[in-house]
């Protein structure tokens, strides 16, 4: 797969991200690709992710400071867990120049809003976002340019947001290959409750289950893992910090979700306990029926076992 | 990948498959690859079924009738819904030649064993097996010759099993490619409960639990499910039918675990509203490097997101 070629003339002067892991390097790396800015701006606060991606050549310069950092940008965008956001806010709210545009790529969108509105200064405009999008790897190796395409980027402006501002970051994602949504911070974070936060959850907790139970050994769990199990061990792989500051940050919606869930799995327990086949098999029918449209709105691969290779 | 070469000598006289579905149609074309019998025999209670396997090829002989699919067979294998074990022992338990092995692919092991013992003459031998390996595909078009490569096949030889028997099974097994390891029926039947059959509960209902929702349409789902609620639509979209009796064949096993995975649930969610941040970090960390030793043991791949395409 290769990205479109580079725009014809950058969208905008200066680009910033701040946070270098997975999601941070590939918008880097799509930055670059398709020259979205004259110059494209980097910054970890941990100095050897810096000289990491001094070392990528991922960035035209790697800053050495916050203020260095969001200093003369038109766009920043931070990368940092949800949990970070308020402090990186901090950091940077005073060095923000007048019409700069703030957003973030968490995939919390309620409280990223109110720790960044204490923060950054009205004369700037912040449009969080977060592309839903991304790999159970971490770090600025694991990125790459074409992780955003055909995924969704949500924009959660709040209300009176500038809409030239909100319309270039939407020019922003678009460029780099995404599909761009406008919601509300509340409606993202109840829908990616159910998208990806309570699967999340459900996948750390099976993994967890698993190791702990006494009557069959780890051995055992990870030889016959290709039952199934392997497979919820790719999400519960994700990183644990942005993880644990997502349930932190989206705990009514989180917990309205898994109620529903859990009470949906007693009626299934019970249902096998009473040996109630059909109720089973038209359960089990349906849910055919969603993974089929996943794979035609190209969301999901049709290959057998996600494409895994079998050898 | 390719498989190893056709044996210089089959390992036995004639070989017949019952059940032409995704494990069954990889058993043919695996043992048609590496020639493991003299002739390899293929029935299905489904007459289209038969005609497509004629059509592709991937048997010597489609025979018209039970009768006449095991008659002479040295080995049959049963690759049918575990519900569905008992009426094809009777069907072909009159027919089968004394000294036969009659086998199995079912993914529960004791009942399949209480079903066929009450069918299969004692003049042949019921050694059930169960590969662990499979795809969400169903279906004689759906299955390859190299599905078992380096996946584990459990068997659960009954107490006194005649031990000749047992090995030459075994050496089936492992002319297919898999790694061969020996249980009892109630042991594999605990330990699959963690490593498949609660995993596949688990993801049948979430994908329920998105479908029923409220709140959230939908098309929200299916456009947002790459933020982790895809993985599990994966495994949700296996045979209904199969999966049904596998509940129904399994139920205590799968009723114990299923209460250990909700404790650990209730815990996790109580952790999250009493934003207990340190003991949600330590899961989500401790399971990484189960994901680790499954992909050290050739169980997963290391290629992020499973290997999915990204474009």
């Amino acid at each position: 797969m290769v990205l479109d070629p580079p725009l014809p003339k950058p969208l905008v002067g200066r680009l910033t991200v701040i946070g270098l892991g997975l999601i941070g390097s590939s918008i880097l790396r799509a930055a670059l690709a398709r020259r979205l800015a004259d110059e494209v701006v980097a910054y970890d606060h941990f100095e050897p992710v810096r000289s990491r991606v001094e070392a990528l050549g991922i960035a035209d310069r790697v800053a050495a400071t916050p203020e260095e950092a969001v200093t003369g940008a038109d766009v920043v965008i931070l990368c940092v867990p949800v949990g970070a956001m308020g402090a990186v806010g901090e950091d940077i709210g005073p060095h923000v120049a007048p019409g700069a545009i703030i957003s973030d790529v968490g995939s919390v969108k309620a409280s990223v809003a109110k720790a960044l509105a204490g923060q950054i200064p009205d004369y700037a405009h912040v449009i969080p976002a977060h592309p839903v999008a991304g790999t159970e790897y971490s770090g600025p190796d694991a990125g790459f340019a074409t992780l955003f395409q055909n995924r969704w980027c949500i924009l959660t402006p709040p209300e009176g947001a500038d809409e030239g501002a909100v319309d270039l970051l939407e020019e922003i994602w678009a460029a780099m290959g995404a599909n761009v949504e406008r919601m509300s911070a509340e409606r993202h974070d109840l829908v990616l409750a159910i998208t990806s936060h309570v699967p999340h959850l459900i996948a750390y907790n099976i993994v967890g289950t698993a190791a702990d139970l006494e009557t069959v050994t780890q051995s055992e769990v990870i030889k016959y893992s290709a039952g199934g199990f392997r497979d919820f061990t790719r999400i519960a792989a994700s990183d644990p910090t942005m993880w644990r500051d997502v349930f932190l940050n989206n705990r009514e919606a989180v917990i309205e979700v898994l109620g529903r869930f859990t009470e949906d799995l007693f009626a299934l327990q019970r249902a096998i306990r009473w040996e109630q086949g059909d109720a089973l098999f038209e359960l089990f029918t349906r849910t055919r029926a969603i993974r089929r449209s996943i794979i035609e709105q190209g969301q999901e691969t049709a290959a057998p076992d996600f494409g895994r290779a079998h050898d």
